[in-house]
């Protein structure tokens, strides 16, 4: 067997693309937060959440901060997902144990046909900006991940000015103003679609749709008011040169991973509801599969963790494509240790999976 | 065509079993709830929850309140699915606006081999009492539902002391201490069907198990902990001669519809993320299916509403064996009207989709 040019520097982006690697790549979705004392240090020096992402050097310095710790395969460029409807002028504010909160929600066809779409450049400035000083600072160890929210996850925040359980103002203008509310998703798909590629242009090396609230939509209403616009990005964004490769996670959508597999993303994210095995059937092998440990099974003892990341590895089978992450992100009372237990796991069960078969 | 001996008094259980109906029976999770002033002002009389759950005459009294508005084919028992946790010592209290509070949990194997198994006659006399009340009252005009929580869902809120996200305690537990939580499950198991068998004696004339928090598992480990014991319950409880039919609802466990149907419940309750023609696919006929429209539907405009109920009895399709519901409980903010138009429509559309074909 031929050995593999292959490493920390590029295992993330070659799993991404489904070509051989030497071990099973690994990032975890919240890598850079809570759970780590640094992160929180750093975000009392910054005073507020949003003056923490809005400010380039914290971060980037929050992002660097978990790759110092652990071999993790990937940086995440540390923002947050409502930084568009922020930047719409709805007034993003983050309230201690609550959650986002916005001044502005859009309820309305008038709400809605009142929204411009950000320039990625000029209203979010600070988020191109973060990304080039992160890039610098990685010189090329491990690629760098951008993001941002789904159309529909970004309009569920909007309608209902906070986080929910109930989503009851989306809904009912889901179903009493659908063309108002397809106007907004159509708005929003175009703000995340230049808000990518500007982040593509200042050097993110993939990138990653977060369709947090699919999950909550019947069938029907999943296919016309989330993946629809899925679609558009995963096939509307210019990716530039380097061709970089886009990830969707639609929380709660296992139903849909078939049709998913079909959209134009390279990968699709996973919660540890469904085993990889079966994804991988159903995806049919045109998608490579990122997930899907229970973030719980960092709670557990270190051999538990072990066990579980080896069932994981085990599930997905041999062959290349697999992404190796938690299912939902880090919670912050996890102890920072048991990231490295994990990690570690990850590369040494890996290099039995990722042999050619 | 003959005309079928059916009406609100049997329409439910007719469904249940299979059998042609004159229409879609309706009933709502929830129904007796806060939605309705009449709750509100019951339960301000009874001073806590608890004790509106433990007073025979007062969870009588809001048993029947929304039948007392609407055309609903079956009532459901008042009362809560940790009365039983709470009968085995550890201290229940609803705190407002958090939910449920135990004093004591249930973290260790001597915490678990600690615990005896209620005798539901005597440490949950009041609940075998609503019953034969509710009954009473109920004079046949429908029939009515006893419930408890499933061993999985219970060991949960056992283990974590209240509502939580993270699952931390209970999963810690699985993994690192797998026998002692078969252990647990298994005592729980034995005390949900000694209660239900109790209700039945009394008089419910079917039964329902919520496995609320059965979709927090992998694939897996649902198998272990979750479904293993909805199996023991369907097909271990002691129907009574009237050969009481067992509804088991398992919440986010949709990817495990074609198990379930083989466990020997009579129905299975489902959510609103999977449509009800899939359902009845994967579940092949084996079982009856209760639900399964959106809760915040009923926060759309009566037009929307009825349009959404008609759609999910299309769903179903031709045939017997769909009870309609919520795919999850009426929430709070809801107007009642909407209660009317959901039964009304429910019970007009249903005509043409229980026609025999």
């Amino acid at each position: 067997m031929q050995p593999i040019d292959c490493g920390r520097h590029n295992r993330f982006l070659r799993a991404l693309r489904r070509e051989p690697v030497d071990t099973t790549p690994v990032w975890v979705m919240r890598q850079a937060g809570r759970y780590l004392p640094e992160y929180r240090a750093t975000r009392q020096r910054a005073g507020s959440f949003m003056n923490l992402c809005r400010t380039p050097e914290l971060a980037c310095e929050v992002t660097m901060q978990p790759l110092e710790r652990f071999e993790l395969d990937a940086a995440i460029l540390f923002s947050d997902i409502l930084t568009i409807p922020d930047a719409m002028g709805l007034g993003l504010d983050f309230v201690e144990g609550e959650g986002p909160r916005f001044a502005k929600s859009v309820r309305t066809p008038e709400d809605i046909d009142a929204l411009g779409i950000p320039d990625p450049e000029d209203d979010l400035g600070y988020v191109p900006a973060a990304v080039k000083l992160i890039r610098r600072e990685l010189g090329g160890k491990v690629p760098l991940i951008g993001f941002a929210g789904s159309p529909w996850t970004l309009a569920c925040y909007m309608a209902e000015g906070g986080p929910t359980e109930r989503f009851s103002h989306i809904k009912k203008l889901m179903w009493d103003e659908p063309g108002a509310l397809h106007r907004l998703i159509d708005k929003l798909t175009e703000a995340v679609k230049r808000y990518l590629e500007a982040q593509i242009r200042a050097g993110a090396q993939a990138v990653m749709i977060f369709d947090s609230w699919g999950g909550v939509l019947a069938p029907a209403d999943y296919h016309e008011f989330s993946m629809k616009n899925l679609r558009a990005l995963a096939q509307g964004i210019d990716r530039g040169p380097e061709n970089v490769p886009v990830i969707v996670f639609s929380r709660g959508a296992n139903e849909h991973l078939g049709a998913l597999a079909d959209i134009g993303a390279d990968a699709l994210g996973l919660d540890w509801t469904v085993s990889l095995g079966e994804a991988r059937r159903r995806t049919g092998g045109k998608v490579a599969l990122q997930g899907n440990l229970d973030p719980a099974a960092l709670y557990a003892s270190p051999a538990s963790l072990r066990r579980e990341v080896d069932l994981v590895i085990r599930e997905y089978g041999r062959g290349p494509g697999h992404v190796f992450n938690l299912g939902h992100g880090i919670t912050p009372d996890v102890n920072p240790d048991q990231m490295s237990v994990l990690v570690d796991a990850v590369h040494a069960f890996g290099r039995g999976a990722t042999e050619l078969a």
